[in-house]
């Protein structure tokens, strides 16, 4: 028997998705449980983290078990992720003994990775987490590498509580990039994609130019999803005909993977696109839309401040939402 | 409904304070209790901790909660906390969002943010725990900015225990500037001499100059203390006056104010007065008084061995009292 | 009355030694207890660390305790150990008050600390946990310092459990140096060296040359290990012969003592033997022996992958260990 860990929603049935959020729904209700009385997980944070952090420890807590947070080439030793690698670099230990003895003490795994940023046929390899998944004993949670799903989860339902219901079919859906000064991961947007077409949304992707379509492996989840459950996937380099008559704008800034490792070349696109900052009248062409974004997000570069702290702003429902959702799969994959 | 935080000792009635003491030294007595079962708090810290961060780790755990640890700009994003700011710098998300959510996330929120010693204007406003007080929707807790509310309270109980009453009415108390090598925050100083008043002693501010004097707010909160409490305020730059007949000597380092932004020029009035040390001389000066500090302390530069290792010193009794008093604030904030 | 810290495993009869195995072989038989209920643990890490800091954490968690984790110098303030220091330095604060103010706090107070590289005659001090033991009023654990007791207990209960009993007499034991870039730590090679005597095996020093003997006060503590329990106790420069059949090889690298200070000029003779790496031809020369390694290891450095994956290595038993032990000697102490 396999392991099965949680890498991505797309490994998942709808079924399985299906249910996963009406137990987070239940555990946003009655926070409390023993699902997981004398259980743990290490979380292992190769970046930064507040969300994440705070609500992965705080549900292990509320179900009876116990988080340890791992901060690997801070308080942890570096690690090597090559298979064969001849170690006589930085990294002190191989992530083979690292999954290995971790599966030993704990009963689930977390793990954030984010890519280097320098070769994207590299980085959409994620072979951080695929190496922990590979050779871990227990299940392994992607808590954000090239995808984000634990986001995902806390989105959708986000969106079926604000819209009460748990159908998303019909609702126009844009997934629009904002500007940011750094180059970012691409996790949130791929994220953002492939689960908003599973739900069966219309889905615009809104980028600056082509060279901002995220890797085709998305795309084709996407365009997968939209064949199984209907919907429809466009993508659109201008913003006001894609805000018109959405329902749902979901921001997100990322870095073009063409330009990885000379991102100095992609600056001036970039800062040409400081317009597509999500603001009052934009979304004043939606159709009474609501607006979310993953966080952290910049004020008055990513979204005005008048869109942030407006009733049509979701993105604190959202972050809750990381505590029920993370707490549902927790439950389910050391039950 | 306001959230009730716990900002300033001066926002609470000494009926309140009375209280909580009482149910510290309750605390103190049997360490066990359920009153944050399956409850939590956040604990923000922007700068170091040894003793604050142990004792609301674990004045949580003993309660039946849980604490979580973040360091902003460390293991978590760097935090914005202007109003209206453009957020194209370091800062990846506003404090607005971080409240917000931590308030869906936990009861209660807790925050050191120590000055940054630039501008003592900007300092005094005590910007960063104001902010979160006013975007969180659950009680923040004063873990020392620029006073330190949670080390008052422990300190009075300390006091308290020591002298064997409650009522600290009549007694001489020293609040003495001692020599570092570094300018350091001036909250401690602040906080001895708002509780020393509140207390009702006879306080005696002793610092090398005029100059050392504390913020005007502080005096201010002082004079209203000894005028509603009894007692007396009185500055001196004379420490074998000051020193004797005193029956509680409290020692704490601090930067001028004048001279925020300019350090280089306090620093040769500051080293003129290495010798406001506490040592065993001076303390003969007093009544049998004892001796304490907030910690932490470079022995032999703000006291010497000999008055540290001595009985007088209560310093460690004071330290004690944090991991009490915290347990009564948060039992008290979260019920 | 003296408390009772865990600085060596000298220090505790072979009964007590006994009765902790035999505990920990009940705790890896049924995880949970309650031995710990409402107890806790300081960790002080003056070093990085994964499977200390994790198993530590757990095993606290598993027995109703709770663990708190600082970082001297990083998130807690650096700590001065010389007893009558003038602290003008870096030091905010002296040992002393840690370890008294934390005995106030914890229960148990955990210690990592490796040497400084710079002088084995002051390394070999072991001040900074001796410092902590000696003004702690709770029981200190040594996490690693310049010997690793815990690692000793979790090495001798994998062999028991490997060989199928509890008595090790009898068997070829090879404690081999291995190559790694830089000059590490000889305290586990201390460790196995008194634990394998200890238990009466007849123990190889394998090492490059002389230089790299261990120190007199082990090699000493060793010789009078083998006068009490019998085995043997010989040194050697030639793996070939040291391996031939071998019943356990137990590997690690370490810089020699001679060179402290002046590591560049024993970079040469490290460099010159690369060869002593664990491989497969030098395993074939045992008599059917496991192979194990206290973690983290640098693959095809201190050894190859052929034996990290080969049923031979044991590594990964041994560091499950880790928490099986420490919670017999958390539980043990805090009784």
């Amino acid at each position: 028997m396999t392991t099965r860990h949680f890498l991505s929603t797309q490994d998942w049935s709808r079924a399985d998705l299906d249910a996963l959020l009406a137990q987070a729904a239940a555990f946003k209700r009655t926070k409390a449980g023993r699902e997981l009385a004398g259980k743990s997980i290490a979380l292992l944070f190769f970046n930064p983290s507040m969300r994440t952090r705070t609500s992965f420890e705080l549900g292990a807590f509320q179900l009876g078990g116990h988080a340890i947070v791992l901060a690997p080439g801070k308080d942890a030793w570096p690690i090597e992720f090559d298979v064969g690698a001849v170690m006589d670099g930085e990294a002190e230990e191989h992530v083979a003994e690292v999954a290995r003895v971790l599966s030993r003490y704990v009963d689930l795994i977390g793990v954030r990775a984010f890519p280097k940023f320098q070769d994207w046929s590299v980085d959409r390899e994620d072979r951080v987490i695929r190496t922990f998944a590979k050779y871990a004993t227990v299940p392994v949670i992607n808590m954000e590498t090239i995808t984000h799903p634990m986001q995902e989860l806390a989105h959708i339902l986000a969106l079926q509580q604000h819209f009460g219901t748990s159908d998303l079919r019909g609702r126009k859906y844009v997934l629009t990039w904002t500007y940011h000064p750094k180059p970012l991961n691409t996790a949130v947007a791929n994220s953002a994609l492939q689960i908003a077409t599973r739900y069966g949304m219309d889905v615009t992707l809104l980028c600056p130019t082509p060279d901002y379509v995220l890797d085709t492996r998305y795309m084709d989840f996407a365009r997968a999803n939209v064949a199984e459950n209907g919907g429809s996937l466009s993508v659109s380099h201008d913003p006001d005909s894609a805000y018109r008559g959405a329902h749902v704008v979901y921001a997100k800034s990322w870095g073009a993977l063409p330009y990885f490792g000379r991102w100095a070349d992609e600056k001036p696109i970039r800062d040409a696109h400081k317009h597509f900052i999500v603001d009052e009248r934009k979304m004043a062409l939606t159709d009474g839309g609501v607006f979310s974004h993953c966080l952290p997000l910049r004020r008055n570069v990513k979204a005005t401040d008048a869109v942030m702290d407006s009733p049509a702003c979701i993105a604190i429902d959202e972050a809750e939402n990381r505590l029920h959702v993370q707490k549902a799969v927790m439950a389910k994959l050391a039950s």
